[in-house]
């Protein structure tokens, strides 16, 4: 076990060298990206969807999707307006520093003002992968109950924003909206929450407004959150 | 890369080593084990609730729970009236064999017919760990959506049993049962797949039953399924 142990800090440390070659390459281009993390279902793809059609005439953004297998989440970015590029990780539980390197061989990062990167489905091993980006997001929904940011407290604790999904279910479910905010809290004590619906649309608007603003911010040069 | 690679195939075979004496432990002790995944909030623990308050007369069980941080599901087990053992992995995204059998000490399996491993919330990496069990659970809920089993298609793969559980979201959600029945069978043609509702109680039974007649078998020398 300890030789296994060694080796794990190796192999982190190759991905944090390939991580600082992508954060040079997004701050030469002043491309905002984030990286979104979630359990599968919480609604990734959706709030993707919704922030394609609401903002494509405004900001010039793409999508790099990351699942184990299928690219269903790619097409339904292109057929929401915008670029995307799907990894399949086959087996593998997070997008690595490499995989994000090749997938740039499909865009031009000038043409870019937002690059968005959809992680696989995993609330765990996304979260100890830095890719590069300047802001991680993580998204939970009020389906999947409210006790989940201490249950999965690295996640939430790395984050630069919560997107709590699917408020418009609140009232269907067990899900306690005022405890879901304290265990938020006690983890990442100052984080944004962002309550929405991809769904009916409530609260998406919100989340636009920390995307410009993000953007605004990496257009002259916006420090990376430590990861 | 290539000596990460022989190094993860060490591991796992040191895993298998430590599976094959719980699958020992288990058998001599005719005792039936199941090994229940799915993403974050699908379920495991509501629907192990239900089994401990609707069976615990019946049947003499435990739960063996799974999780990075807090020993919120082992207190819930126990508040539906079976023991029940909390392991907290930290940052780990899976359980494993040397787990289980740490836990093991915890409890006489001489004095039990059922035991449940709940394993970590994340529908990639636990799919890789045999823990000895005789049947894996994979949980789908809808609210997630219907294109799980093709996204995730090794935790569907490798299960004998797959619970599609909030069944009584389904109106509230864009979710297609016809999809989701088409996806599992075409990555596990012949798995059941039990329909219910931990929330409301609809097709509980239907999950007892199975659990009945899978631990009458292991009683009598079940033999395991391919992991």
């Amino acid at each position: 076990m300890p030789k296994r142990i060694r080796l794990a800090k190796r192999v982190v440390s190759e991905s944090d060298r390939l991580a600082s070659q992508l954060v040079e390459r997004f701050q030469k281009a002043r491309v905002f990206v984030a990286n979104l993390m979630s359990s599968p279902g919480s609604g990734k793809t959706s709030l993707l969807e919704e922030t394609a059609r609401r903002m494509a005439g405004e900001l010039r953004m793409a999508v790099i999707e990351g699942d184990l297998a299928t690219d269903r989440d790619a097409q339904r970015i292109r057929r929401a307006g915008i670029p995307s590029y799907q990894i399949n990780t086959g087996g593998g539980c997070h997008l690595s520093a490499q995989q994000i390197l090749d997938a740039l061989e499909r865009f031009d990062l000038a043409d870019l003002d937002v690059l968005f990167i959809e992680n696989v489905g995993n609330l765990v091993c996304p979260a100890e992968f830095d890719l590069g980006e300047h802001r991680r997001v993580v998204l939970a929904s009020t389906p999947e109950g409210d006790d989940k940011p201490i249950k999965y407290p690295v996640a939430f604790y790395k984050a630069d924003c919560v997107v709590l999904n699917k408020v418009d279910l609140l009232a269907a479910t067990d899900f306690s909206r005022e405890a879901f905010l304290g265990y938020v809290r006690g983890v990442n004590p100052k984080i944004p929450i962002l309550e929405l619906s991809c769904r009916t649309g409530e609260g998406v608007d919100g989340w636009l407004n920390w995307v410009r603003a993000e953007r605004k911010a990496a257009a002259k040069g916006l420090p990376r959150s430590p990861k």
